[in-house]
C-alpha cells in the first residue's frame, strides 16, 4: 500500500461534492490520499490533532476546504509546517464566495495558505500534484503530458467550432 | 481583588490602540478585566487553552479583535461556550477592514460571533456589559446613564452650532 | 407560565422563514419567546414601545432581523440597554445581503449591535443563549452538550464519507 | 422672519462642514432653514418628535445627513410625509462610504428617501430648491440661471485651459 | 382632463415591469402621469428634448429608470430644473445592480438625482408624491393615511403569525 | 497645420492632471488633437454639439474622461458614430473610482466605449494612435518601436536591480 | 474572397455563445471574419503566434473575450500593435465578472485594451466596426444607419406601450 | 555555489521593495534564489523563455508578484510545470489590491497559481520553503523553529503589554 502523501479534509460534508474534484486529479497522477471531514469550528481538537500529526504520519501536503468564515485552511497552516493549500468554497452560507476567498487568503505575515480560485478544488489537486514534484520528476513529466492534451483539446475545440458562416 | 469577568484578547500587539477602546469602557463601569495577546495563528496552543480555561477561570465575555484573515473570534468561540464578542480590525494588511469584517461575522450554524463594526472595540466593550447587565440590574442602570449622557451631549452640541448666519 | 426572556423581532412577516430558525433553538434550550413583526419603518411607534418597555417586562435578550437598509436592530439598541442581537437577511429587496449586513454591523460609538452572519438566525438564537448562560451553569452545560453532538456528526459524516475509490 | 422651510439635521457635530454645503445653496437661494443635530441611535426621542412635529412646524423638506450604519434618513422618513433628502457620509468609521450609502438609499417599500452621493450635501441642498421649485416658478428661474452660470464657468475653464504645446 | 405631473421614462421597454410599480402609486394618488421608454444612448435627442420641455409642458416631477450604465437620469437632470427621481434598475446586463446604482446616484455638484433603492419604482412613485405634496395639503393627508394602512398591515400580520409552539 | 484627429475632452478642468498624460502620448507620435472641458451634466448642449460635428470635422477618435457617475463618454458615444476612449477618473467625489469605471464601461447594446483602466489617460492615448494605425503603417511602426523601448527599459532595471546579497 | 480584418478568440469554447454576438455584428456589416478557440493558458504558444502573426495576416483589430482571471485580451495586447477589444465573460467560475472585468481593464501603462461591458461582445464588435470607421466612410454611414433603426425601434416600443389606465 | 532553487520576478521594478520580503525569507533559510524583473506585458518573449526554461534551469518554486490586472503569475503557471506562488501588489494604479487579487488567484481549471494575500511577499517566500520542505526534513525543522520564535515573541509582548491600570 502506498504511502498517503496528501490530507484532503473540508469543513463539512457538504463541501464534497466540490473537494472531490481534488481526488480525481490526484487518482490521475497515481497519488495517495485521505479524505475528511475536519472542522475547525465542529471539531477543533480533532482539527488541532489532524494538522499536528500530519507531518509525521506522513503528509507532505494538506489541502482544506471550507466556506464562508473559512478558518480550516489558516488553522491548519498554524499548526503544521507543511504547505497547506487552501480552497474557497462559495456555500449556501457564504456571500458568493467572497467571504471564502477573503477568509482564506488574507493570511498574516508566517502563516501562509497556498490559495486556489473560488471552488478551484481541482486547481488544488493540481497544486499538490506540482508540489510533489519538486521531488519528483516523474510527477513533472505527466504534469507536461496534462498541459500537452489541454493544448490539444483546444486544437480539437477549433476544429468543431462553427463558424457561423 | 475583584473576579476577572471580561477576558480581552487580540491577534498582535499592533491591535493594541484600537483594543484599549474596549478596556476604557470596562473600567468606566468599573468591570474587571485582563488584557493579552492570543494568537490563533502564531499561539495556536495558548489560544486553545486560553479559550478551553475562560469558564473555568471565572470569565463571562470574550471580547476577541482580529484583521486581515481574523480568526482569533471564531476559533474561540468554537472552543467555549462563552459568548464571543468579535472585533474586525482594520489593520495595515487587511483591505480596507473588508476582510476583516467577513472573516469574523459569516460563522457558519452554532458557532456564533457577536460581531461589531470595524474597529469597534468601544463598541464591543458595552456589548460586555449589556451581556453582564442581564443579571445584574446595576449595570442596566448605569447603561441607562450612558445613554442618557449620550443624549445631553447632543444637546450642548447643538447649543454650540453655528448656525452660518 | 414561564418568563418570556427573549424577544424576537423581523421587520416584516415575509422574514418569518429566516427568524423562525432563532425559534427552533430557543425550543430546545427551553427558553421562553416571543415572536413579532416590529418595523421600524411601517411601525416606527410601536418599534418604540417595544424597545422601551423590553426590560421592564423582562426581558433579558432581543433578536431583531431585517433587509435591505436594515435599520430595526441598531433602532431598538438605541432605545433599549438589553443586549440586541442583529441578524440581517438576504430579502428579494437587497444587495445579495451587503446592505442589510452594513446597515447593522456597523454601529456608531455607544449603539453596539451584536451582529451574526447574513440569514444567520439559528445563530443569533444561540447567541442569546449564550448571553443567558452568562449567569445560568445550567444552560452552559447545554451549550457544552450541544458542541459535542456537532462534533460527533463530523465524526458519523465521516464514517459514511465515499472515499471515491 | 420668512417660514422655515427646509430642516437640516445630521447624525453628529462631526457631520457639519460636509453638511454646511447645504446650507450655502439655502442661503444662495434665500430660503429659510434651520439647522441641528438630531441623532436617530443617541437622541431618538428627540429625532421622533423632530420628525413628528416637521410638517405641523411649516417644514417642506428635510435633508438629512448620517454615516456608517447611517439610519436617521430612514426614520425621519418614517415617521414625516414631508420628501427626506439622504446624505451619506463618508466619516471616520465607516467602510469608505459603501455602508452609509447603502444604509440610506436601499429603503424598503413605501419609506423612500431620495439620496444624493456620498459627501453629496450640496446636492441635497439643490434637490431641496428643486422641490419647493415645484410650486414656485421663481425658483425655477433661479435654477435655471445656475444652470447657466455652471455652463459659462466650463467656458471660461476653456480659455484657461494649457493646451500643452 | 387633468395636467400630467409626473413624467415616467425608461431606457428601455424592459424596464416596464419595474417601472409600472411606479404608475400603480400614482394611480392610487390619483395623480396624472406620462409613461414613455426615453433613451439617453438610442434616442439621444428625444431625451433633451423630453427634459427640455418637462417644465413648459407642466411636469413638477420625472421619475427615470436605468440600467447598467445608468445616463438616463443624470442626462435629463442635466438639462431640466424640475426633481429627478432615479430609479436604479438591475438588469440582465447589470452587475446585480452595483452599475445602476453608482451610475444614478453618484452625480456630481449642482446636478442632483433623488435616487431610491435598486428596483425602487415604487418608492420612486411616492416620492413624487410627496414632492407634489409639499404645496398639497390633500396628499399629504393621503400619504399618511398610507403610513396607517402600513401600520394596521403589520398589525394584521401578527395576529396571524404563527408562534411556532 | 496638421488635420486634427483625436478629441481629448474632459467632464471638468480638475481631470487635466490625468487627461494630459493622453496629449503626451499624441505628441509622442505626432499626431494633432484638441483638448478642452466638455461637460455631460454642466454643459449637455455644447457635448451635444461636440458629438454631433466631430466627424465633419475630421476627428477619428474621441478620448473622453470623467469620475462619479461618469455619463460624459457613454453619452458622446450615443451620438457619434466615432470610436470614443473612455477613462474613468479617480475624482475625489468618486467611490475610489468604481463609480467611474461602471458608469464607462457597463454601457447598453450599440452603445461601446472603448474604456481603459482607473486613471489610464496614457493607454486612452495609446488606444487612439493603435486606432489610427489600422489605416496608418508608420504609426504601427513607432507603436512596434514603443514596445521595443519598454522592453528595454525592462533589461536596464534588471542591470541596476539590487539582488539584496 | 475578402480580406479578414477582424480576429475572435476567446478562452474557451464554453464562451462561444457569448462571443458569436460579436460575429452577428460583423456580419451584418460584412466585415470578414476569423473565430478561434485561443487560450492564454492552455495554449500560450498558440496565443503567443497568433498575437505575433496577427498584423502580418492583415487583421486590423483583435477581439478577446475571457472569463476569471482573463489574461487573453491583455497578454495580445502585450504582443501585437493592433487594437485588442476585450470582452469579460461572466463565466461559470467567475465572481459575477468581477474577476473578468478587473484582469481586462486594469492594464499597465502601455498595453491598453479597449473593455466593454460584462459580456458585452456585441458592443465589441461594434467597436471594431467603428474602428475600421476610422478610414471607411461607408461604414460610417453604416453605423449612422444603425444608430436610426435603433432610434426608430424605441418609437415602436413606445407606440405599443401598455398606459397602464 | 549553491543551486539556485526559487525564482524570484515581478511585473516592474516598483514592485521590488514588496517582492524583497521574500528575499529576506529565502536568506533566513539560505536557499538560493534569483531575483529579476519580467514583465509579462513589456517583455512577453522574456517572461515566455524564462518560464519555459526554469525547470531545466534547476528551479523548484517561482514567486511572481504583479498590480493591478496581474497576469505574470498565471502566465508563467500556464508555462512551466513548477509550483508557482502568486503575489498580488498594492501598486498606485491598482483598486486597492482588489484587482491584483483577482487576477491571480481566480485562475481557470489545470493551471493553479499559489496566491498570498495583498503584498503578502514574506508569506510567498515561506510558501517556497515549505514546498522545498516537502522533500528536506531539515528545511521543515526550521519551519519548527520558526513557529517556535513567533510564538514567544508573542509571550514577549504580552509581557510589555500595558494593562492600562
Amino acid at each position: 500500500m502506498k504511502q498517503v502523501e496528501v490530507g484532503i479534509i473540508m469543513g463539512s460534508s457538504s463541501d464534497a461534492p466540490i473537494m472531490r474534484q481534488a481526488i480525481e486529479v490526484l487518482k490521475k497522477f497515481d497519488i495517495a490520499y485521505e479524505f475528511n471531514v475536519v472542522s475547525a469550528h465542529r471539531t477543533p481538537q480533532k482539527m488541532f490533532d489532524y494538522a499536528a500529526t500530519a507531518e509525521e504520519r506522513g503528509l507532505k501536503v494538506i489541502i482544506a476546504g471550507a466556506g464562508g468564515a473559512a478558518h480550516l485552511p489558516g488553522m491548519v497552516a498554524a499548526i503544521t509546517t507543511l504547505p497547506v493549500v487552501g480552497v474557497p468554497i462559495k456555500s449556501s452560507n457564504s456571500l458568493d464566495g467572497w467571504d471564502s476567498l477573503l477568509s482564506i487568503v488574507q493570511m498574516p505575515a508566517d502563516i501562509p495558505v497556498a490559495t486556489v480560485g473560488v471552488n478551484g478544488a481541482r486547481n488544488a489537486g493540481l497544486l499538490a500534484v506540482q508540489i510533489l514534484g519538486t521531488s519528483n520528476p516523474e510527477l513533472r513529466k505527466k504534469l507536461a503530458a496534462l498541459k500537452q492534451e489541454n493544448n490539444e483539446k483546444v486544437a480539437k475545440q477549433n476544429e468543431t467550432l462553427d463558424q457561423f458562416e
